[in-house]
């Protein structure tokens, strides 16, 4: 067959592969379940790529004993460089018709390949958070990315987390709430099941899921939109604990990312944007700020969100490592927003 | 033979266990491992808790063949009550020679059991955290004791996670340290054995021991005596952490506490006291404070230490529930330092 490069996107709850030629066309998608190994384990994550992959050959009217001429995935959880090596080996040895070659990047490298092969700076908020500065010459600064033990700021599970521990503190007279608790209180008792605080101890140990403790956010954002003041609350604290993340980057911004037409882009990928509406009043004041105090060059940045999979600029990356150049049409990859106006709806973010 | 009664305390770490006489006098104690049963199992929990009467039976001349009257167990993780009624259920069917009758309370209410029959605050610092107002009346007030994930305020884990977590944000530049990282940097990778950030992930989550992680206080502690400036700033906060559970009780406390001759009578349990030096600062600040706002019958503390086990206190609950009056001499089971001035050392502080 002619080139065809695969990519793969791989999250905490569902995956992506994507088979493009040499033109940068897409050929196939596929979908598949949660590829992130460290919460499935390295079986069901090569299984599931395999599975994706192979079915996107067929979709494409592709011989799915032939292998693609490489294989690019952008994974969460793809940044421990051993444990990247061991997927890329058992992958290699189990499916030799899957790939000729194989390479891993984090979701946040490839999320910015399919945006842009300029830079940026990519902040993903789904369950947990992270924040990558790529500059122009391909260098990296990371904020953020260490798990809930020790992170993951303005996610989905910080969400959930604030406003729990903020019910905790005032039912303990421990710290004062901003507000009245009692729309967190009732909508924590109902997601949750639970009649008391004693009741949400398996829920925080023995039965702990990130995934599920970080899904109440849901509930926190309707009770926004029902006009609660604690859910407004925190996620204004989450705009502005992403927004701190772009600030924390700032000083590494290449000046060339500052002086284009969109000022500096800063890519928005993950579920929580989706509530960008209630966090855009914390995060546009941390930005403003960090304007006003000594970054003369930030005068201007835009918010991109992604139209195509971030599996695009995984293959991107895998027939790059391969020494192929895909070329792709960056600008329908993104939606654009500057800051100007904040024209954002709920509808407009993916 | 005559009435005895028995005692056990049950902590994360190592585990008490002593009879006493009608009269209140010790006849025998003995030691144990950890029987918290979240953290060894129920069989472990009460294997080892039976292993450490019958031991002390047999210590106190006693046939080890008959129950004593009571055993009352003063245990960490003693709080719920079908957790609880299990254990019970499962050392009355399973050693039926131990004891006649069985009750269990936690480590904060045993503890006070022993220190006095008057009530008063116990605040426990060991790996986790806790507080407890006990009233004259038998009342009690909790604040805290929620575990890593929702509290443990003031704890070893507490003050280990905020070095780390300033250290990491200060990597970041995602929050200014208050101070130089260097000592803390050089102390995490000595006691975890790691050369960067990434390596603290498998710590944080795949091997991730709460007591292994919070023994890194013990570093801290080192390093505050060394003369670093982060290190006394954490243990700081841990001192105000620790007052905020006393003046977050403070208004349930009732009056008849306060008016005592050593005033509100504060009992200090748990390995953290021991850095007490590096701590009173800020303890005391936060309880001046409060002093000073809106608290007029809090004029005087004093901060109590325990001379002995809480398996005293657990031995005379648990008479106290099977219809027996244990008489203790409180004077003799603790330390008393009254807040005119700060006289602790670490020597005096066990």
């Amino acid at each position: 067959m002619s080139a065809v490069y695969g990519g793969v996107e791989g999250g905490g709850t569902h995956s992506k592969a994507v088979l493009v030629s040499a033109e940068g066309h897409i050929l196939a998608e596929t979908d598949g379940p949660c590829t992130n190994h460290w919460l499935v384990g390295v079986d069901n994550c090569i299984n599931g790529i395999n599975d994706m992959v192979q079915r996107a050959k067929i979709k494409a009217g592709l011989d799915p004993d032939t292998p693609v001429c490489s294989l690019g995935m952008s994974l969460s959880g793809g940044e421990q460089k051993a444990a990247i090596q061991k997927l890329i080996d058992d992958m290699r040895e189990r499916y030799p018709k899957l790939s000729q070659s194989y390479f891993i990047t984090t979701d946040a490298i490839g999320a910015m390949a399919t945006a842009s092969d300029y830079g940026g700076i990519v902040v993903i908020s789904g369950t947990g958070s992270n924040c990558k500065l790529v500059n122009p010459d391909g260098t990296q600064v990371g904020c953020g990315g260490w798990g809930h033990m020790m992170g993951d700021e303005g996610s989905a599970y910080w969400i959930s987390h604030l406003a729990i521990k903020t019910f905790f503190d005032a039912r303990d007279n421990l710290v004062t709430s901003p507000h009245d608790i009692n729309y967190v209180k009732k909508a924590m008792e109902e997601y949750f099941q639970v009649s008391d605080l004693m009741g949400m101890l398996p829920h925080l140990y023995r039965i702990f899921q990130k995934s599920h403790f970080a899904g109440f956010c849901r509930k926190l954002a309707e009770g926004m939109l029902a006009g609660d003041a604690l859910c407004q609350h925190v996620f204004t604290e989450a705009g502005k604990a992403l927004a701190r993340h772009i600030v924390a980057v700032l000083p590494k911004v290449h000046q060339d990312l500052f002086s284009g037409e969109l000022g500096l882009p800063v890519l928005c990928v993950g579920s929580v944007w989706r509530s960008w509406e209630l966090m855009k009043s914390g995060f546009a004041q941390v930005l403003s700020e960090a304007q006003a105090h000594g970054y003369s060059h930030f005068q201007k940045y835009s918010l991109l969100t992604l139209r195509q999979s971030s599996a695009l600029g995984g293959a991107k990356m895998g027939a790059k490592n391969a020494g192929a150049s895909l070329p792709l049409d960056y600008s329908a990859n993104v939606n654009v927003y500057t800051n100007s106006e904040f024209p954002w709806s709920q509808k407009d973010v993916m």
